[in-house]
């Protein structure tokens, strides 16, 4: 079986490594534009080989791990390639403008929409981690659209890596990941913005930082040449979702300016219920 | 050695184990006013005995870990009780109104004013964990009001359980820790409101979640009955940084609306060095 990850980073590293543990036969390809990642990749074992786009016609896979914008140009490059068998993965965290641009393709049905819900704050080869997807849930969208026979490859490697299979159609994904995924790191970014200003004009204040204040601005160190084309593909989800956590806090912030404390522990209260929601996710 | 735990929580509890560990004499002893925590607390090995307010006379040194409303009626009461000799310890996470109330009481000496930077987002006796703070921070406020027999004491118990003292003015403290502590709470509460206000809508958002949400909305499982009298108490200083975030948050919505996504991917490069402050932290 012959895969070709294209951007070998945390997600198509990582995704290498499980498909190497499942399928020890599998030959894996590397297609990076950053020459330092295909060389790390090689030697930290992600990828047997560096290839070329000319190499896809003997792709089985391929997986499209790359920021959203370079999969607008590089899917349909793919589709250009590969042969008649070749199942193509797309795993980008907006789904509208990436099905698009292969809509009327003619080879759409070699493509099916991936989203994995994996991963770290960091990027790379190294980032690249055994058993990331074990557990985890993967969204897959417009799944009629693709071969049957595709369908099946794809799931069977899904269910060989531990991933849980969830459908759903484009509009419910972009909307909804817009609240869970894209609007933490937005405000995980302005709070370490926030601090950081304080920290020009108070020296030390970082001195007085815990761990909550660690997790809470984690996704901030988030990389931005990822990040940024996603809410530039989701913008009308993601200012919506941001609109409503302004509002919240404006809100908060309305209710300490009337010394209403009583409704403050309510609202915490209330919001205490994430406990459970949170089980099973951490 | 004798040491009382007022409220045998996270702070509380932790302490006790580790001044176990360092001091196999000492004799701990616990007052709650949650009698499922007092005998919980027995159980677990947190502390030794139960005791009341007429046990402090014979106090080396009192650990005053309640949320910081109570501690406003608590500490000047323990203060009734103790000895000359005996050192009590604040722990709270806000301290102009703590150090008003004992400011003018003839036994202001043997109080020392700390903030030790450790925690979870659990409480109770079950949350106290061994080994909370090493290597962690202590604030201490106003030193120089503590009777140097008594500081020296502290200083000795915080060696050994291996924190690293900050000296702070409270002015300094109460402003500081509102931007790195109090905000991150609101943040991660409000931004735990926003989505579930979301899902009582749409269904099953939450298993689109992964662990990049689970880390920013972490501190919503926080305690309001801890929290709610610590925004009361720092209610300027949190009012002050949660206007700032939201002028951040509102200008990131700005550039999005403007389609300025070359100044949103430099926001979010400029707060990626929030990677180098809190290397140490995490």
């Amino acid at each position: 079986m012959n895969i070709f990850i294209i951007g070998i980073g945390l997600i198509g590293g990582s995704l290498a490594l499980d498909i190497q543990t499942q399928y020890p036969k599998a030959k894996i390809y590397g297609i990076d534009t950053n020459e330092k990642h295909v060389n790390e990749a090689i030697e930290l074992g992600v990828i047997h080989q560096k290839a070329q786009f000319s190499d896809l016609e003997k792709a089985d896979i391929v997986v499209v791990s790359i920021p959203v914008d370079v999969a607008l140009q590089v899917l349909p490059k793919v589709l250009e390639f590969i042969n008649d068998n070749t199942l193509v993965l797309d795993v980008g965290s907006a789904k509208e403008q990436i099905a698009k641009v292969v809509a009327h393709h003619p080879k759409r049905r070699n493509v099916l929409l991936t989203h994995p819900i994996a991963g770290t704050e960091f990027s790379g080869p190294r980032a690249a981690i055994k058993g990331l997807y074990k557990g985890k849930v993967n969204i897959i969208c417009e799944v009629e659209k693709t071969a049957f026979k595709l369908q099946e490859k794809a799931l069977e490697i899904f269910r060989k890596i531990g991933m849980r299979i969830r459908y759903m159609d484009i509009k419910s994904h972009d909307k909804h990941i817009a609240y869970v995924s894209h609007l933490s790191h937005i405000s995980s970014f302005m709070l370490g913005k926030t601090v950081i200003n304080k920290e020009k004009n108070e020296r030390d204040i970082f001195d007085m930082a815990g761990s909550g204040f660690a997790s809470t601005v984690r996704l901030a160190k988030s990389s931005p040449a990822m990040w940024s084309p996603i809410f530039k593909q989701n913008k009308n989800n993601v200012i919506a979702s941001l609109e409503e956590y302004i509002s919240n806090l404006q809100q908060f912030k309305k209710l300490m300016e009337q010394d209403d404390f009583e409704a403050i522990y309510n609202e915490m209260e209330n919001t205490n219920h994430i406990k459970n929601i949170l089980k099973g996710i951490e």
